[in-house]
């Protein structure tokens, strides 16, 4: 028996910060959080998640090899099998070969997957999804992210790019998506996209509390700023949020008519800072485009519980599974 | 060892025939097709399904305890653990126990399914999807009809309504649908969805080779009539099927994007009449939405090969199927 059985290391790397935590059970039982420094390059990032990682373990009193395995979330698209990250916009990496480098450092094994994915895993394992066969997750943030839960597990699709769920085309010809394509539902209920036409209209004169917060060369609009502009009542605000939860709703809709889950859980800093009653439009919405309606209440729409912490409980949920697939 | 192991039978219950037949291992050993007289109704119907299964076990100088189980599928909505068809419109069925009554009149396990998802298993197991692990299986003909297959299986989801691909909104406030709400796929790219733009047409004056097949009270488009019309390089018609394949391939791109399948198979009518040069518009145009490019040729999209028979086959896959289940 091994000192930390069933203890594992889940770790979210994210654009601006990496945390590492050993988790057991869906518990976290130590942590740390440390800046990302993306500047410093793939080595050097992946040094500091070694020591972060170093840092939990000595916390319990550990050596890496006391733990059975590691899995770390990244911000892109990874190569599964390898545990390559072929690209992370965030961090300016292409086709990074994650785990092998963690590997070589720690001396354990080491798996890597996509974060949002890692959400979804955590999510369903010990959060709003717990206990379900069929799942989808719905990351609603600078982009729409995504991840499929099948029979209890993980669904990837054969090229490992199932659950990209933000670029479903909603609105044929319609607005430009950041992924170069047009009508994606992340073009219309993505936080950019709101950005976007709060711009527009304030460019063309439109009152708004907005116009304090938010001007021209605005990148990001923080979650806190739209739920300070919705509770001073703000009409422009309350406008484009009502029709972000418009499209959300018909995103919701056509899964459901797709996959007909039990559980579509709703994460995200937004989602977060406005909580449930976010998502009782997309709910109602949601429900008139259901085809079947027998038994519409079974199919529960429900906040994310984990939070910030669902990359590094997911994390250690995806290091057990995929352990125990190798 | 009994004497017609490994033979199931398969019925395909349709609005206006009736198709038996015993199948082994992907080949129908005996087949044979009657009308089904919707108007005797549901018990008249049973007897008639009860009468082909017959004849076809008896060419294969067989009893109905030889074989291990009937498996029938239904045009509508079925209740899978009771075996109960829910709705079946074009029967003028509701709530009735087809599985129970089948299984009082021959003694053997009886299952019963939706034909789409029938058809899909059929194509999965015996057809164009043959050995792969995830599919979505698109029917288009007077409705379009869909039924998803993930690792290996047929999958339900939690209320047995997954794969209601028809009904993805795709147009927000779009096109009235035969389901009641706006803007589905099928409210596009249906055969009675091209037959009503070509009536708005012809109503208005639009020259066409149509106008000698279609008049304002035709309900139905044939195949072969559109097929006739392509042939005579009618323009009406040809820009009707290109709006169609359009959708049908925002359709497909919305599918790969979520679901991210080994392959697509295209079934029905239509697709049977067009063959594969209906589906290579729709291959190009679906690619160009994939979010993810790479090995995007990985992504199979193919017209279904069983064509008829996918109705009885699939029904025989089922069969054998759901009685290792039970």
């Amino acid at each position: 028996m091994r000192k930390k059985d069933g203890v594992f290391i889940g770790v979210d790397l994210g654009g601006t910060n990496i945390e590492a935590a050993a988790v057991q059970g869906g518990q976290i039982l130590a942590s740390k959080k440390v800046k990302t420094k993306a500047k410093k390059g793939a080595k050097g990032v992946i040094k500091r998640v070694e020591k972060v990682s170093r840092t939990v373990m000595k916390r319990l009193d550990a050596q890496p090899d006391d733990f059975k395995a590691l899995c770390i979330g990244a911000p892109g698209a990874v190569v599964l099998e390898t545990g390559v990250v072929s690209s992370a916009p965030n961090l300016d990496w292409e086709d990074v070969p994650l785990a092998a480098k963690l590997k070589d450092r720690l001396g354990i094994p080491v798996f890597v997957d996509n974060d949002v994915n890692i959400g979804v895993a955590g999510e369903h394992a010990y959060g709003a999804g717990s206990g379900v066969e069929d799942m989808v997750g719905i990351f609603v943030g600078t982009g729409i992210g995504g991840g499929v839960i099948i029979n209890g597990n993980m669904y990837y699709g054969s090229r490992g790019a199932a659950g990209e769920i933000g670029h479903m085309v909603v609105v044929p010809n319609g607005r430009a998506c950041g992924c170069g394509k047009r009508g994606c539902v992340e073009a219309y209920a993505s936080k950019t996209a709101m950005l976007k036409v709060i711009q527009e209209q304030l460019a063309q004169g439109r009152k708004s509390v907005l116009a304090e917060m938010v001007d021209q060369s605005s990148l990001v609009l923080p979650s806190s700023q739209i739920a300070e502009a919705l509770d001073a009542g703000d009409e422009l605000m309350t406008e484009v949020l009502r029709e972000a939860q418009f499209y959300l709703a018909l995103l919701t809709a056509n899964l459901v008519n797709i996959l007909d889950p039990d559980v579509i859980v709703f994460g995200g800093g937004l989602v977060e800072q406005l909580g449930d009653p976010f998502l009782q439009p997309i709910r109602e919405t949601a429900r008139e485009y259901y085809l079947q309606q027998t038994d519409a209440e079974k199919i529960r729409i429900l906040p994310s519980l984990l939070g910030d912490d669902a990359g590094t409980i997911g994390a250690a949920v995806v290091a057990q599974q995929r352990l125990r697939l190798t």
